[in-house]
């Protein structure tokens, strides 16, 4: 595709302001700017450090911020161009055009083991080895890879791909296009048990979880279901790998958990909350719409809305940034205040 | 189910004290104290919050702690109730009457792939897709969902329940009552390797993964096996989702291990040890009896039976709870100290 | 096997520089040193707390290091032993003669999945339920066990093991010898959203993982690909259960990961990096060659090679044991600094 072909089909959202054809090359891939070979295409974006790769950079064409200084040290080294509002977003647009996602063909595998009762609407993927359970509803282009398993009476919404062995328990309830990443678990039971002479004693776990519409979960992450009610994540939330969702815990909307990130049973996440990898937010917890919290924060008492957190116990951001480089001195200040009792002792000796 | 009749069902271990029955409510369901709706059963239990929402509690019946101003407040809302010694322990009771968990059904899906060397007892369901390998052995009434996979030799004990794509590897022992999550795998091989001039080298690891009766693990968990000897889990150990148990690793009975625990090699964890979610614990470290270790803490020296810890490196809890109150005040105290060293220095000019 | 026979079998690089035959004992197994048992083999390396336990051993045979107090110790006990440059190193080849690994068969059953466009090396072994997608190449030896799904695309190097429903998605590369644990996946799209006024939107993983000869994960991992370019494994590195590798990462040869490691998105690691369990580390920062993390360090800035280092923020191993230190002495300082304000303002007082 010629690069001011990908430039017309780029989203009007974003139109590029301006561009620089040289002499339009055909792309044929994509890397990062310091990778990109000939006939790549590549991106910058206002502020990134990878700008010190640009002088050695061997894309046929770079979509840039609007920056004229940029655009110039483009062009003089004979790098077609264009510029955009937001060229990370563009970037993703010129991927699927350039190196589009293969497309699950409908039909039913003739090795997948579908319980007669359930429901398939139309264009529906179901590869070999794929368990579906009774009463399971599954509407029209869902997409299920090999050894998925999903239990009795599940149902998934338009348009949502399940990747290889996901694992969905009964009753869970999927909106429509989500993506539930490959070996990850949802609905499986909470981790419930109460104390008694005899032992552990289960709580029966007998609610279930609910995945809004756009929901994305990655590799290897589990989401339990409650022992009564619903463990709900709103539209659009993004989970990453390995992630654990507890039961009884309620996400919002827009969120985006990274790796490792656990979630322990009752927190209740706002809106539009960024968990960085490996936080820990304890039980009942309740964080507030836009909160962000960097890594290994552990979110042990509620956080306000809009809050930036960091460290464990937990803190804004700042003061966790002020507490910790005065940790990395506290030997000397340990030795500062032994100087000044001893030198006081003498005072008093005197 | 009329909540008289459920009354009367609940284990003699905690007899209602006291019940008040309105209209004797037919239930159809249960909900949390702020949730349930029309002709579902609630409960409340000492000290717990959820009091706040007993004034709009919609339940048609609840089970509550021996307070008689609690009994009355709800009384006055018309509200069935019955109070029990452990309000919690009559919720979870009342939950497997009004909401029983499907039953597998005994049988071998024609689908699933079973060594002819394999022994099944009776009443054994198998699922399509499961893979079970020459020279296991099934106790009665094992359950064995879609997509299990069990290697050579792995012997599990009766009413034990192995969910979908779990993974249990060679040689692996399992008691009566086990409960395996989804996507969990037990028996892998320990990561044990050894350095040489030419790289890493492995250790063999020939022991094998032993869970004694009633240990349930939850999804997405791993525990390995040993180069020699074995990984023991002690009878009625609660093991969450994501939690890593490494080889050679011993767990007394009775622990309660949380989500993304993780458990070095070779360390021994006695009786009754609950690990909070993230809690790490070194190689060869020992736990003792009763421990309590809070989120994140990472236990890399051994802590005796009893304590209550916190904190990286591990310490009582109430030394950290110290500890970080003080770290929060570390800058403060640092102006302080400077304070103190620029008016001493000011003292000896004069 | 006698014991004289399996000295005369270990590795030429590191003969036995010393030993004594007692009755020269037949070898049955091998155990720790406090558990092995009649006819077993131990060891012990220098410097190893296991010593503790030598007076009590029940071994048959010992593996020694070059020391003659031991064993004289050992003899006394009428043990055989054996004295090597490095016993555990002697121990892992022995182990591999005593307690071999069953070898799978080559053959393909025929309830696995395969497109008719794959190709497969000689002598390779596929399960059932295992699924190969097009275009896939297996090269000679690989073992494929059950329910493992390799999406289209993927091609396996010779000799490679792929465990029980691990999952390979498109396009990824793994070299000769590598070994995938248990629902493991590798290749899957990695965490890519862009922050727009619709919500997430996701930029398309249209890169792969790499992984070169004799890379070992082990169960539960998740290796993401990029949006462009590749993510990589260097030969010979070695990661453990539950561990995340996020898209675009680059890891060199001969490193070690421990459990529930998380390495974050672009992150540069250098050859022989060991990172304890529950380390994270951070975007695109750069760790230097034989870098060694020790347990829940969190890595947020660049580490220069040949560091050891500790904590969050990270820092030199040294200054995290002093900081440590100090911090849980923090309180009493507190108490000290107030105590000489108060001093201060008597002194001024008067």
């Amino acid at each position: 595709m010629r690069f001011s072909e990908l430039l017309r089909q780029l989203s009007s959202a974003d139109p590029c302001c301006a561009r620089w054809l040289a002499a339009d090359p055909e792309l044929g891939g994509a890397g990062a700017l310091h990778r990109a070979g000939q006939g790549q295409l590549s991106f910058l974006e206002p502020g990134n450090r990878m700008v010190r790769h640009l002088d050695r950079c061997q894309a046929a064409a770079l979509l840039l911020p609007r920056n004229p200084a940029l655009q110039q040290q483009v062009q003089r080294r004979n790098i077609a161009w264009a510029a955009l509002a937001d060229p990370r977003l563009g970037f993703a647009e010129a991927l699927e055009l350039l190196c589009p996602e293969p497309i699950a063909q409908p039909g039913i595998d003739p090795a997948a083991h579908i319980h007669p009762s359930a429901r398939l609407g139309g264009g529906v993927s179901i590869a070999a080895g794929a368990s579906i359970g009774a009463g399971c509803r599954l509407a029209e282009g869902v997409v299920v890879h090999p050894g998925v398993v999903l239990y009795d009476d599940v149902t998934v919404g338009a348009d949502s791909v399940l990747h290889a062995n996901a694992v969905i328990h009964r009753r869970s309830q999927l909106g429509r296009c989500c993506v539930i990443g490959s070996n990850t678990v949802l609905g499986s039971e909470g981790f419930g048990f109460i104390p008694t002479a005899g032992g552990w004693r289960k709580m029966p776990q007998t609610g279930c979880v609910v995945l809004e519409d756009g929901v994305e979960v990655g590799c290897n992450s589990a989401i339990d279901r409650p022992a009564v009610g619903e463990t709900r994540i709103g539209a659009g939330t993004k989970i990453d790998n390995l992630v654990q969702i507890a039961h009884g815990v309620e996400v919002g909307r827009g969120c985006a958990f990274a790796a490792q990130v656990g979630v322990a049973g009752g927190a209740v996440i706002g809106n539009g909350v960024i968990l960085a990898g490996q936080v820990g937010v304890n039980n009942r917890t309740r964080v507030g719409d836009g909160v962000i919290a960097s890594s290994k924060t552990g979110i042990q008492t509620d956080v306000e809305p809009g809050q930036m957190v960091s460290g464990f116990p937990v803190m804004p951001h700042k003061a966790w940034l002020r507490s910790m480089a005065a940790l990395t001195g506290l030997p000397r200040l340990n030795r500062a205040v032994r100087r000044l009792e001893r030198r006081l002792e003498q005072d008093t000796v005197r």
